[in-house]
């Protein structure tokens, strides 16, 4: 509780009772006009509110930081919410989502299915950035027209967070309820991420205890441990694959990823109208895609190419200054490697990753999905090479080839020429030298233990820091133009002061970054492979992820509670892509395990040095049968699990008997026949009203919500300025009020701007 | 037109006219009491013809061949067929098989979709067979209490089966038409083997063409031909694996396997309410399964031991003789292993056919589809031991390993011991000797060209021969009967003179065989298999196959027309397990066509005969890359597939779309809603009969059909016996008059029975 509350402190001081109420905010729209003229600012924070007030949403403008302002967004009427909450439900029906359809009366439906906090963030979310077509206002953060918008972030709930992490930070385990309830807050997708961790976790209990004892009795390169250790990879991952459907059905989010959403920056060659429903298509020769799709191979080649040549590099000249130089200085020479490596590494990773993307971006993908799938895919290549080539090339390269390469490793003399006093101590001895055979599990522990926790630090630690100073800067700043007036003032100025403390709050989210839950899976992902190829070097491997995963989960849910926006809660059906890597790196396991113990068992020497002396026919049988037994087995547990009942399976069958189990042919109403419907429609509101409502009937439901809106305002006025909530409210009524005020605002800050332009 | 006259001509001579009409028949029952008891036998056809009145079918009894009844079944009333045929469709919509429901009034949904032959069809023979609680009539032939019942089978449409091979002998290809003919009149199930067949002679022009240049100008072993061989292969089973997905949805048929049918003879150890539904559900527990299925192992390890020591002596033997032996009788004694093994090998491998239906029947499945699938996996296992284990025995162990294994053939020498004039003559020659290079060609020469000409012989042309002979003894038998008046009296005798040869021609299609469509699904995937495999030894494989195909398509119309009873047309919405069998052999053949080349590429004599001289780790470097860069491509491909559009998906996507379209929350009426149903029932019939209306409304159907029956039979009578289909279902009124019939013949044909018995 202690270092909750110090974790709080900072804000605390500042906001003090602010983090106990959001206001009713539902979302707030960062949008910054620092980069564009006051005409086009104006133009485009006019056109902002009325989209959003044309969705159904209320607006009220406060003034932002740094020359931006902050647009809070609520869903005008509650029934208007019913409505969208409702017809999403419809929807997942349709797609099969959900086995039966929601009750005939939407009141009882959502009283029988009450709304989540979670199911509503994400509706809201969708109601802004949806395109117009599909009955949304269609804003696209920092894209498009829409480049002012930084970004749309709900407000945290703070008081919910402090008690999630407190409760984190004092159990051993989560449990259903726990993970359910992550769920219920941050959406499935993270609900996922969470509930993988934590299984991830449970698992490693016995990688952990079997690692120990047989680093205990064993000893390193141990066939029987390679081999428990491919079996329980393979456990692992069938296992999870059988839970995360079954988490799908208990979720109700089942096949949910056959709903997808458009890409906004999805561009098409051609419209066509569909032969038989005459739907208008926008199409993207998927021909042409493919041609696209196939430059992932170049690419791939020339990133392990590059990122491998580095580190070999690196990895030569520490060999060379390790094992060969024996000039002054060797004990500072041998960070060279590891300098260059720190430095030159992330730039060049950071250059490929935006290749990636543009790769990505260029294959034009139609869903948000498509397009994640194939960044993911592209990301996992990039962290692979980076994260285990160094140990490949220790393990099949170094130390078989050693004797061999070493004497040519005299062309690096010119690293160290400045240092050396002459030549003998920078050329290889003669006399055949000795490999360093703790050298690969030197390595091993490096990056199961070392990198880990350093990983954990930039993570979490970092960023909380990094805040910290910030606001310090940010605090001085404000001092100083109060004090000398020079600058723009700052924002907090003409705040109201029942709000102050609370726009103090939201300026300072709006600063925080987007959590994305992609690198956490990354990260995992990444650090199974280790367990998975590399950890029958170094037995405690499972020991050192289980400490080091506690932590990260805890750590996880700090990052989302303190140092990002509060995420959109997306809904998901699987972990994704991932479980393919997942499959890949224990399918690789296979091989490198077996090669790994052919060639080291008995002394970690390897084949004493000389290539020569390997079998290489050995080897090569070796992981030929390593690799045909896992897939074997693989298919016998896979084979064994999908014969087990489940929860999950059990509910869903559940669901679907209570459909058959009444059904009569005598009184089958068919859940909807399209032609009765327009029909109905049209008879009920004529032929373009129909087609209207068809759509998703936003426009009709605009006029509702406006005009709800005016009346609670004024019911509110009336009530004589009821709760805090209200006034916040009605500060500015309608949404013409809005944008006269947000325009004044825009014309305070942006002189200072165009000055500066000129 | 000739060929296929005269295919009919027997019948025709027999049968004259009676081609041309079924009497309306829907199936006829073949039910047998040879030997059971007088009692017993009236009994059980009471209750038979009583259980299949219940389900609202009309019957007529006639005497059948050597001590049996034929109970010719038709469906009472038009109404109830289309009772069954949308309650059947409406299950199919709430199994997701599609995707909107039939339209509310029956005669319009059926007006709009009207029932195809192998619809109605299916749904009798369920009617027929299904258990009673599932509202059939639960007749199992030849298990349990009606073991009485030889065979429920449909009449053939003879006017149809003739212009059909007719129309089939007459063109080179089947187009779309043919194949969704097939399957409105057969059933998908069959409609996807002819359609897989058609697809795959198709794609076989391609390694046929290819096949033969390479075999001009590569000469064997080329490893061009190799790479593109496996190519071919991968391309052509992830193009079926999409066409099959397609021609699921455009055939309406997609996820029809999730429908299972409960198998009859499932033991279930307990029966536990669903805690959730309340039903009750019969468990067999799934570990006791699984480790039952853990049997496959050992048997699959034994009957390689078993079919493959068998194998590997008549091998030894073969080239003992034909390789060391230089006796008398040289050329006669190399038949004796060809004579062991074609003596042999079917007995054994029937024993392990029926080995593996008990371990099928002992693992106990609850739906058919499971059974069958398992039954399948088993035979697959034992097809490649008998196909391949030969080929595999040569290339791998012969070819290499001769010097060494030939000089200890000495202990044959028993074989021809009684034949040789001395020692020198079975000894082998102390001088290496010279392996047979040809060996390997002729044997895939043979597995591939002759075997396939045998095959087909004894699939079509033998049954034929053996149905013209059968026919010859019965009608001599009938004579002599008719003449010496010795044993029972030929059932003919007293027929109704407008039906007696309608009947000759019902009792002959009784004793015909069971159309088996699996083992013409083993038959061509073992045929891929030597393409994949082998045929890099021999590239004209392709064209061989690609005229067998044309051929063996026409002959597996044939048989269904002519050898077979009129199979019942099962659904179904892929080839099922094949498809996995296909994707094996395709995966191995990467592996054994690499080390083909390997080893034998240059001469085709091998590695100069002696294992020594064959780099190991070369050959195993070879497979590893080949293997993966199979699995590499498979991949490839498969995902470039998934990118193209296909109108099956077009299809669906339309539906979906048609749904979607005219969606809108204010007039969603959910299809059904339990509770609400039940109420509407209950109100309208109270409570049993509601509960009974739930469980299928068969009760309820019954009365319904049986007075319909009787009133169409009163009208017919007044209208003076209309037509001859009138006229043969009139001759017996009601359930009473057919039972009074059916025992009479009981009575008659029994008593020679019981005293035989005696």
């Amino acid at each position: 509780m202690a270092s909750v509350r110090s974790l709080y402190a900072p804000d605390e001081k500042v906001a003090g009772n602010a983090l106990h109420t959001n206001f009713d905010v539902d979302y707030v729209i960062d949008y910054r006009f620092a980069t564009t003229g006051k005409e086009q600012a104006e133009a485009q924070f006019t056109k902002l509110i009325e989209a959003l007030n044309n969705v159904g949403l209320v607006t009220e403008v406060r003034a932002g930081d740094n020359i931006g302002l902050l647009i809070f967004v609520k869903i005008a009427s509650d029934r208007h919410l019913k409505g969208e909450v409702y017809r999403s439900r419809v929807q997942d029906w349709l797609y099969g989502v959900r086995t039966n359809a929601p009750e005939k009366d939407m009141q009882q439906a959502l009283g029988s299915e009450p709304v989540t906090e979670a199911e509503r963030l994400r509706l809201i979310y969708l109601l802004i950035t949806k395109p117009t077509n599909e009955g949304g206002a269609g804003i696209t953060p920092r894209s498009g027209e829409w480049k002012g918008v930084q970004s749309i972030f709900a407000l945290h709930d703070h008081k919910f967070n402090k008690a999630w992490i407190k409760h984190l930070s004092t159990r051993y385990l989560l449990d259903a309820k726990d993970l359910s309830e992550i769920k219920d807050r941050f959406g499935e997708k993270i609900g996922f991420y969470f509930t993988f961790l934590q299984s991830y976790f449970m698992f490693l209990v016995f990688p952990a205890a079997f690692g120990f004892s047989s680093w205990v009795l064993l000893g390193q390169y141990s066939p029987i441990y390679a081999i428990v250790n491919c079996l329980w990879c393979v456990i692992f991952i069938e296992y999870w694959k059988k839970q995360q459907t079954d988490l799908s059905v208990e979720w109700g989010v089942r096949g949910v990823s056959k709903i997808t959403q458009k890409r906004p920056n999805f561009k098409h060659e051609t419209i066509i109208k569909d032969p038989i429903t005459g739907e208008d298509i926008r199409v993207y020769s998927p021909m042409k895609r493919l041609s696209r799709q196939l430059l992932q191979i170049p690419f791939a080649l020339a990133a392990s190419l590059v990122l491998g040549s580095l580190i070999a590099t690196c990895f030569a000249i520490e060999i060379f200054i390790s094992e060969v130089y024996d000039g002054p200085f060797k004990s500072y020479l041998v960070f060279l490697p590891t300098i260059i490596l720190t430095t030159v590494m992330p730039t060049l990773s950071a250059v490929l990753t935006g290749f990636a993307t543009r790769l990505t971006d260029l294959e034009n993908y139609e869903t948000n999905d498509a397009y994640e799938a194939a960044m993911v895919l592209k990301i996992f290549v990039l962290n692979f090479i980076t994260s285990y080539i160094p140990l490949f090339l220790t393990a099949f390269v170094y130390v078989p080839f050693a004797q061999i390469i070493v004497p040519h490793l005299d062309i690096l003399q010119l690293t160290v020429k400045p240092f050396a006093e002459n030549e003998k101590q920078m050329t290889s001895p003669k006399a055949g030298f000795q490999i360093n055979p703790d050298r690969l599990k030197k390595q091993v522990i490096y990056f199961t233990v070392t990198a880990q926790i350093v990983g954990f630090a930039l993570e979490v630690i970092m960023p909380y820091m990094k805040r910290k100073v910030f606001r310090k800067v940010k605090e001085v700043q404000a001092d100083r133009a109060a004090k000398y007036g020079g600058g723009p003032a700052p924002a907090a100025v003409d705040d109201h002061p029942e709000e102050a403390a609370f726009l103090v709050r939201v300026r300072n989210e709006a600063e925080l970054d987007i959590y994305d839950v992609t690198t956490d899976f990354r990260e995992m992902v990444v650090q199974f492979g280790y367990l998975s190829l590399f950890s029958v070097v170094w037995p405690l491997t499972g020991l050192s992820f289980l400490i080091n995963n506690w932590i990260e989960l805890r750590g996880d849910a700090l990052k989302i509670a303190l140092e990002t926006q509060r995420p959109v809660p997306w809904r998901a059906d699987s972990i994704g892509p991932w479980v393919d890597a997942l499959g890949f790196l224990a399918w690789l396991g296979s091989l490198t395990s077996a090669a790994l113990v052919f060639l080291f068992s008995g002394d970690g020497l390897g084949p004493d040095g000389t290539p020569s002396d390997i079998k290489a026919w050995g080897l090569l049988l070796t992981m030929f049968f390593s690799e045909h037994i896992y897939l074997a087995v693989q298919l016998a547990v896979r084979k064994a699990l999908s014969q087990l009942d489940s929860p999950g399976l059990q509910k869903e069958r559940a669901e679907r008997f209570a459909v058959r189990r009444f059904l009569n042919p005598c009184d089958i109403t068919p859940q909807y026949n399209a032609d009765e419907t327009r029909q109905f429609l049209q008879e009920s509101m004529g032929e373009e009203a129909a087609e209207k409502a068809v759509r998703g009937g936003i426009q009709a439901g605009e006029k509702i919500s406006r005009s709800t809106l005016e009346e609670e305002a004024r019911n509110s006025t009336l009530r004589g300025h009821g709760t805090p909530e209200e006034r916040f409210w009605n500060r500015q009524q309608g949404q013409a009020e809005s944008i006269a005020v947000g325009l004044k605002m825009i014309a305070k800050a942006a002189p200072t701007e165009t000055k500066k332009q000129q």
